[in-house]
């Protein structure tokens, strides 16, 4: 039997009382010399510098409430921010957090969120937190994540740093979000195609990669401590996030094909896996996660094995049309 | 005639080109060490501390399209947000961005928008840019800022170190905001009580303090280098903020029915001021732009002249329903 606090929503119990059920289950941030609170945190920063990305999770565009448990979004937006700052090559410190929900949300859509974050955290950045946010009420289920990160007093790791001859290297998985975002468009819809609750939990095995990805954060300052010449995030997709990095290198990348799994197009065209991919000077011992996937050589584009490779990839604005689910 | 440029929207050119069309128009940070263009920007952070807030406007419950321009909307977004750096006593140093729009959004309103947090960063915040930002698709526009300040090496300035005798005073304009709202909703609608964007634009001098506020965002260093003992943005309204400082620094606030302006109860009501309360030690002389309001006392709760004071104010859950317009 559903408890009485079922029946909560944000706008029954009002914004200061949601508040108070949310700040005990976030993570409290190592790095937090000011908590929620006040008007604004305050966060160690202790080379005198920090690193910030941030990043919006929009209901339709980017997630289906029917494929994705509230637990999922919050992770999900932990996730995929915390890698933008690994890929810099530094150390997650802390997150700010946004959320804009209906009015008639429950409010354990909210709490789902924060154990999300919280678990996210605890599992791919031990030590990072959540040190403020904002509340807001909106037709449009939205999570916007500002992430921050300490470089513990290196040089950021750019995309721009790779050179003739550097290994190509990548840690983390490659297609296996767009796999599983593929099992869910086919299998987890109803026969009109409509998203299906029901159908989503029974494939989870097989849909985690896209709905609650573990991206190898910790790998970001492995890379740099190993001497990472250039380092990006694969949110794209392999083949137009490679180029992004080859362009601003000014080099081109011949990727090995036996390096790239069972499904190479997969690997090379799939987004959202939020694997790192770095380079290294040539003759350079790979840190683990690492494992070569190619070179870079002179020219500029993508090849495979010598071949060249058109570089296309994922395409929110193409791909997955707005309509709610 | 609209040049062939007015009709590009989000999906016709896509977010790479939007991205290339708003980049230029944005304001730079002095304290930007690592700009757009990269997975996560770097910024300084002199005194091994940063400030942060963060801060949505959604279409609907924030603002109407039919009164604010895009302009207003990024002025306001930046504004509103470097306010909260304010109340701290940190000089405002750098903001990330992240909007989501209809796909069928012109460019244009993006453009605005980035014109809007240029110019407010501008005439509020001499320095302070926008050092990263995300753009997504949404059915709701949505705006989030993230803002970051500097303490210089000093104490934040808390809600909670208020004393018995200091006096309370204020930065900036009381109930203007709300008077403002109240004039877009009764005269800025057609007969049937929706916005109308002709009427509204003929009211903007009597508009503006709603629209694009200007929030005194330099009083806030001033306020700290002046020994304030505690200090908040006035966002919900002096009635209910004021509320929540006493409550945090265990006084109570006699506030001067004479120092309220002409219409004191709007004073107190108003939310969206967005200037400035501080308390200073007893017998300070009050730094420019604060005047005295009231006197902290025993005790708990609001007084006025010494008669007690209900604490109501601006709740956007209440005031302003989620219909679009």
């Amino acid at each position: 039997m559903p408890s009485p606090l079922d029946h909560d929503t944000l706008a029954s119990i009002g914004e200061g009382a949601v508040l108070l059920r949310i700040f005990p289950r976030l993570p409290r941030a190592a790095s937090g010399l000011l908590g929620p609170g006040d008007d604004a945190a305050v966060i160690s920063a202790p080379d005198g510098r920090f690193v910030v990305t941030t990043d919006m999770m929009i209901h339709g565009p980017d997630f289906r409430l029917a494929w994705s448990t509230p637990h999922d979004l919050g992770w999900k937006a932990a996730a995929s921010n915390l890698s933008d700052i690994a890929a810099m090559g530094a150390v997650p410190t802390a997150l700010v957090v946004a959320i804009a929900a209906p009015a008639d949300s429950p409010v354990s859509l909210l709490e789902g969120i924060a154990d999300g974050l919280r678990d996210a955290c605890a599992a791919l950045a031990p030590g990072c937190g959540v040190v403020g946010g904002d509340l807001s009420v909106s037709p449009t289920l939205t999570i916007a994540v500002t992430a921050f990160g300490d470089l513990e007093g290196r040089a950021p790791v750019l995309r721009s740093g790779a050179r003739l001859g550097d290994i190509v290297a990548v840690a983390g998985v490659l297609g296996e979000a767009a796999a599983a975002l593929s099992v869910l468009f086919t299998e987890a819809v109803d026969p009109l195609g409509r998203p299906d609750a029901r159908l989503a939990a029974a494939l989870r095995a097989r849909t985690a990669a896209q709905l609650a990805p573990t991206p190898p954060i910790a790998a970001g300052r492995v890379a740099a401590l190993a001497g990472a010449t250039a380092m990006l995030d694969l949110s794209d997709g392999l083949a137009i996030d490679s180029a992004r990095l080859a362009r601003a290198s000014g080099v081109g990348i011949d990727f090995t094909l036996a390096s790239l799994g069972a499904d190479p197009a997969r690997a090379l065209g799939g987004g959202e896996d939020h694997a790192l991919l770095a380079t290294f000077p040539a003759g350079a011992q790979l840190p683990q996660p690492f494992r070569r996937i190619g070179i870079c050589v002179a020219g500029e584009g993508l090849t495979v094995d010598g071949e060249p490779h058109d570089s296309a990839g994922w395409d929110p604005y193409r791909d997955w049309a707005g309509s709610a689910g």
